[in-house]
């Protein structure tokens, strides 16, 4: 583990906004927290689900781009690896411990798959593809080094983004991996990433029933070749109840469940209610740092301390203030009330978890009000 | 300086993308990347600007987070000092060799107040303020330092954000701050924020006209109390041809001017054209790599290679394909003559560079397609 339990003082130069042992109020602002009660029980809820599926969990890495959580949701949530996003991701996840790897994503630069070849000889290393041309190349690089890589074969169900329409052109990728040395043909990535966000239930779940149809035929096609897949993976924190009861995908690829974000309290469950059993355990903790006007505070986070893509963060635990407006070092606070006073706290639940994470270089893991440890964001810019 | 001019390979654990020497294709995507005859025009220009109206420019330095274009801007552009918006930044600017640092925002937490104050052993340093309490808090750690703190008293001048309002609240502060052992009363902080990004060239210049009328009144009365006003500062890029030419402010402080962006690229002139004396310098440096669908090619730049508050990339010197959607790692670019290739090269010009430049560790600087040199993002994520 990464996990840091020594510095007990902030640190300018490493960025560090708390020390261990320090209460919450006192750590630098704007900081990125995590209440790790609720962190804990997040990851735990999702071991429960899966052993009760009988399916496998590769955890999203994506979300949070930590080893230290990385290997959590291996040791407590039964997790059977990492996904990620980059190359460079997968590095660090490695280096930090991590043994099996999937990048959920192409990778198609010669030199970052040569990259990922010499990853293969540290741990099990999976990758998707969508071109038939990435196949040579994933290919040589895998002979050059001696290793093996292993390749989903990505279907495009619904995203828009990448992979191939399901059936035949993915059953033409497969049969040239299987006969490609250094390669092997290990299954089906079909990731849904347009549903995961859409509010409306019966909406989110005919997605996902329209791409579980698409990958169960792209199945029983690959199998009428001889082609079996150990993997069919797929499903995020708004949909994995509905590819992991279908039957059909075998590992979910979870990330937000671990923190959640207001854009998922906005997702609703079958009776219109927010799905519930996953808890606000990220926050970003901020000041006020200006209180000029009655009604409107100043606080210290604005668009360096969040992304604000899906919406503006929403004030955890109040509803007598508000924040209305984000500006590139400010947010500006209704505070009808003029409750707030310069240098109170708040807890802000981040608009969109994953690229709000990627600006800072700490977690500042509490418990009962008192820091226990900082996780670095190991991965945090890794970006190629 | 801090430029790196001796690193010759990508270093993925430094997430260096690019060495110097390299052809400008060989480096790693997603990369930000600065033209260097652009970016070195456009600090001229505003040199010229400058020493044309006899007054002086405090570039901002929340816009690049670099030490080393900071000591460009102070070289080449005639800049008197820096702005930034955190103490984090001014420590590391200060690290960094820059002698003169104001922190235009308002610092309120003690143990920031006394970062500031060790701060300025070591440069000249000065602060926005707009609340009593705060002097005695600020005059207590200058004492307790045997320094001086600077102050300017921040009006709120149309932004909505900090500050208080012109006339009387502003005296009142100035008329405390000179009475405050430590601390000096420098004059006035006025930056209409929210009038930069107006399109529209009329609308804009009314809202720094009114800016102009409360900060020349509130000078008058200052005056009338024996306050003297050694700096008004404000103006931004979108505005700063008003303010510069008002004859009341005398210190610009302009950020954006240096690298532009796509909304920049909205703001129109009197002629209704787009500003046209700064020029793109700034991009993100992106890669195609997935291209399943004749119209439509997919890109390695998503949410997390920038911040799209202010819209979408623009494609650079290309009007045969436009980028259209952002997750949270892929760009989605129509495509519609089907001419991209995978590993494909695109110039993305940021929505936003502010909060862009926040989410990279280096600058990666050419010339002529060639890296010249590296420039770290020195304040990346120093936000406390």
């Amino acid at each position: 583990m990464n996990a840091i339990t020594r510095i007990t003082e902030p640190i300018v130069g490493l960025n560090v906004p708390a020390g261990v042992g320090m209460a919450l109020e006192d750590v630098s602002t704007p900081a990125l927290i995590i209440d790790l009660d609720a962190f804990e029980r997040n990851v735990r809820r999702m071991g429960y689900f899966i052993k009760e599926k009988g399916i496998r969990h590769r955890a999203h890495a994506k979300t949070h781009k930590s080893a230290d959580i990385a290997l959590y949701q291996i040791e407590h949530g039964g997790a059977c690896g990492m996904c990620c996003q980059k190359v460079a991701e997968a590095e660090t996840l490695v280096a930090g411990g991590v043994k099996d790897v999937l990048v959920s994503n192409q990778v198609v630069d010669l030199k970052k798959i040569d990259r990922l070849a010499q990853l293969a000889k540290k741990a099990r290393v999976l990758v998707c593809v969508d071109d038939l041309g990435n196949v040579d190349d994933l290919s040589a690089a895998a002979i050059k080094h001696g290793v093996t890589i292993e390749c989903l074969v990505e279907i495009d169900c619904g995203a828009g983004r990448c992979g191939v329409e399901w059936g035949k052109p993915v059953v033409e990728i497969a049969k040239k991996i299987t006969t490609s040395d250094g390669l092997k043909f290990s299954g089906l990535q079909a990731y849904q990433g347009a549903a995961q966000h859409v509010h409306d239930f019966e909406e989110r779940k005919a997605k996902i029933e329209a791409a579980v149809k698409q990958v169960a035929d792209t199945v029983e096609m690959l199998a009428a070749e001889n082609l079996e897949c150990d993997i069919v993976g797929g499903a995020g924190t708004g949909t994995y109840y509905f590819e992991g009861s279908s039957g059909v995908y075998n590992e979910m690829q979870c990330g937000s469940y671990i923190f959640m974000d207001a854009d998922y309290q906005r997702v609703k469950d079958d009776q219109g209610d927010v799905i519930s059993e996953f808890e606000n355990s990220l926050f970003i903790w901020t000041s006020v740092m200006s209180h000029t006007k009655a009604d409107k505070a100043i606080c210290d986070a604005g668009l360096k301390a969040q992304s604000v893509d899906s919406g503006l963060p929403v004030i955890f635990g109040r509803d007598d203030v508000e924040y209305i407006k984000c500006s590139d070092e400010h947010g500006v606070i209704s505070d009808p009330g003029n409750v707030l006073k310069l240098n109170d706290k708040l807890k802000l639940i981040p608009g969109h978890c994953d690229p709000t994470c990627n600006v800072y270089d700490w977690y500042v893991c509490y418990r009962n009000g008192t820091v226990e440890c900082l996780w670095p964001v190991t991965a945090r810019g890794m970006a190629f």
